[in-house]
């Protein structure tokens, strides 16, 4: 158990990291932070809310465990803003889809103010179409992989206590170095994305009547087009590089498809449908 | 009600007219046969089955309506079959999801043989990962859309009468010409299985534990990856020039996309995410 964990900026998943873990007594103190006071009014309502701190640098400290749940662009910010006021046992961590800038930028952030403190990011591969703590719930994070991202030799004892955080809400936790992270979700999440976006972009040129016939396929295929374009503005700065790796690929297999079945190469067709199908069958359901 | 429906050559979509039409009462009789005499044999104990037929000829004789549910490269080889068998007020439909070409030759089948009947085009959007007629439903084409593919100027009763059939089982009737709809379904349905099959391709080269740690984003994204291959041939190489098409105008917006991110061009990539996200958000649910 947690003694006091400390949330900074909710929205979708910091809201849902403070219900999971007083749904599931991961803390024995909920400490949250939000920037605009009528928010913070709010939350003070909330069962799963302690105590509301005025500001990130009186919100973390007493803290054992701080999340920031900003957007990706704030989070390096609000390390440095409570890096001064931070216990020296204290683990931070975030929430962002993107690790590698991050957790390069966090650490220095906590070594140029002296800092004691460890920062170590997480990637909960959790969501929704919604958006805002208000949408949360306690079991966002049951199933879910959740990525932990040590860089070198990290200190063991603090991969532990944060990966046992994560499993403690309901999560399966993978360690994983924070650049290959990106390389990883820039292919399993942020080309899906984009691949989607695109679709949705084509077929919003055509007749809207023709969308109306969709049928359960293409909702399935595009439910993710509907994520938040800001959110997804923040990912795609941060891992341009390996994003456009991916699509760069991507973009190659679309072509010789085509090309496939512009030559009327069913042979070839038949071998990409096969493994497309081999390939989904695989994924744990 | 239809007097009496005749299904022939039952897969998943056969097999659940024939259980959707008992559930919902909309036969008085149904009659079926199936290529293999070992699957007539399990036809028969089946209690949405009243007959099973050893002939495609046998099976339609006293037929109000004939539901052709074979694959798309045999539906009209099964027209010129029965049609010298057909009652003249019979109605011949099919459920293959292209409609340009079937349409067109089976009707040239009846005309060849002098019969009265009527062929008319189906084409329900449902279906499952699932394929043969004992993964079948009764529910299978509750609230689904069902094209009903009238060209020309159609005797209206067979038009209303057909989607009479399909509303009794649940659906919502969409009635447009063959060749639109093919037009249609290149982008609403065969251009996305596309799309994800050849993600699926991309992925299936990169390192097992990344697609193992697939959220729901890209499980649902490719949900319709896993369908089978053998079907999609036959229904890429009937709709080979509208998918082409599509493919091509979507390769066309992907490229634009990642000149976008690689020029880094927020702007425009905001937009596209918003856009993406508006024509989602307009899907009926």
């Amino acid at each position: 158990m947690v003694d006091t964990l400390v949330i900074l900026a909710p929205g979708l998943l910091g809201g849902s990291v403070a219900q999971a873990a007083r749904a599931r007594s991961t803390a024995r103190r909920i400490v949250i932070w939000a920037r605009r006071p009528e928010v913070r009014l709010q939350l003070a309502d909330q069962p799963w809310c302690d105590e509301v701190a005025e500001s990130p640098e009186t919100a973390v400290r007493d803290a054992s465990l701080v999340v920031i749940a900003a957007p990706v662009t704030r989070i390096v910010d609000l390390v440095l803003q409570i890096a001064p006021h931070l216990p020296a046992t204290a683990i931070v961590t975030d929430v962002g889809s993107v690790k590698g800038e991050i957790c390069r930028q966090a650490r220095a952030a906590l070594l140029a103010e002296n800092s004691p403190a460890t920062f170590l990011g997480s990637h909960p591969m959790a969501g929704s179409a919604l958006t805002g703590w208000a949408n949360g719930s306690p079991d966002l994070f049951a199933k879910c992989i959740c990525f932990v991202t040590p860089r070198g030799e990290p200190d063991a004892s603090v991969v532990t206590r944060l990966t046992k955080f994560w499993q403690d809400l309901g999560s399966e936790v993978i360690c994983v170095d924070p650049d290959e992270h990106d390389e990883i979700v820039a292919h399993i999440s942020h080309l899906p994305q984009l691949i989607t976006t695109t679709l949705g972009n084509f077929l919003s040129t055509k007749p809207v009547k023709w969308s109306q016939l969709a049928g359960n396929g293409l909702k399935d295929t595009t439910r993710i087009a509907a994520s938040d374009a800001t959110m997804w503005i923040d990912i795609l700065a941060q891992n341009r590089d390996e994003v456009l790796r991916a699509l760069n690929s991507y973009e190659d297999e679309i072509h010789r498809l085509r090309t496939a079945l512009s030559n009327r190469d069913w042979t070839e067709l038949r071998t990409r449908l096969e493994r497309g199908k081999t390939w989904r069958d695989s994924l744990r359901t």
